[in-house]
């Protein structure tokens, strides 16, 4: 039985634990916090496959190292992050919460008011490490549709499972799941 | 009264609007995440004052795009990200919990275990956006510390109030609180 799986995005080749996250399923980890070397490498493929638009937009805490690297390649100063709870620095923050269709759990995503207040009426990407459910991505999107954005592009390094048959949102590789045998 | 403090790292500035966090007390609103081009300044500037290192260590969230930045900067493919809580990808998490002196608020930091084993006798430089309190660089001390590595810098953007006092950490800009007049 295999008990990890090899990831390469471009130069760099990653072996990925895998954990049961269920009786009947296993997933392969992939954790990008600290990982600087994958996501030069990712941000540098996916740059280059992105729209033009006014910012890029990422959901705490894994997003955030890619949308940094994403931005700096693109030329932008800044992109925007959804924090999970309103944080005492917030002014008027925006908030969405969304319920998972798989797992019934709610999630809470916000907005801090002057950032909202950007994005309104911009060309936004929204930018993430891996797609899955697709819960997080669907929370992130209805949160810059509120603040009044348009989102041009659904992007991550990573589509993992029924994700990699999607044909809204880009990505560099497919990442497999794996149900018990 | 003023309600906004000029701060300037290297060739960027920002205004950051002042904020009250209890009657007596405003301190100027810092939010690093988001900020490419202050990040990227900072790290260029903090980089060269930093001794050599196995690994930079940061706390979830504000810290991650700082440390990655330097961590690209000083050749580290990776760094090591404590979190605020256990993960479900994580094996044998190192868990601390460090009551504040100043708030009696407990704070929990967790390392995954394979970075708990990877900082094992190693030589660590710990890395924050902001240093104020000292309450989340101790409760990060407390846990790599456990982890069995030797914390050989403690590095920040800025050191505010009192924290600019110190002579145990290296930091780019001082940071003043405002009490009410």
């Amino acid at each position: 039985m295999r008990n990890s799986y090899t990831l390469t995005i471009g130069n760099v080749t990653r072996k990925l634990p895998l954990v049961w996250v269920s009786e009947e399923l296993q997933i392969a980890s992939f954790v990008i916090l600290g990982d600087a070397e994958i996501v030069v490498e990712a941000a540098s493929l996916i740059s280059d496959k992105l729209p033009d638009a006014d910012f890029l937009v990422t959901a705490e805490a894994k997003g955030i190292p890619f949308a940094h690297e994403v931005a700096k390649l693109k030329g932008m100063p800044r992109y925007i992050v959804a924090r999970k709870s309103v944080k005492a620095y917030m002014d008027e923050p925006l908030v969405a919460n969304v319920t998972s269709i798989t797992t019934q759990k709610k999630q809470t995503l916000v907005l801090d008011g002057p950032d909202a207040a950007l994005l309104s009426g911009k060309r936004i990407i929204l930018i993430d490490d891996v797609i899955s459910t697709g819960d997080s991505l669907r929370a992130l999107e209805a949160l810059v549709t509120e603040a009044g954005a348009e989102v041009v592009a659904r992007a991550a390094m990573l589509a993992e499972g029924d994700a990699a048959a999607r044909d809204d949102i880009l990505y560099l590789e497919k990442l497999p799941l794996f149900p018990a045998e």
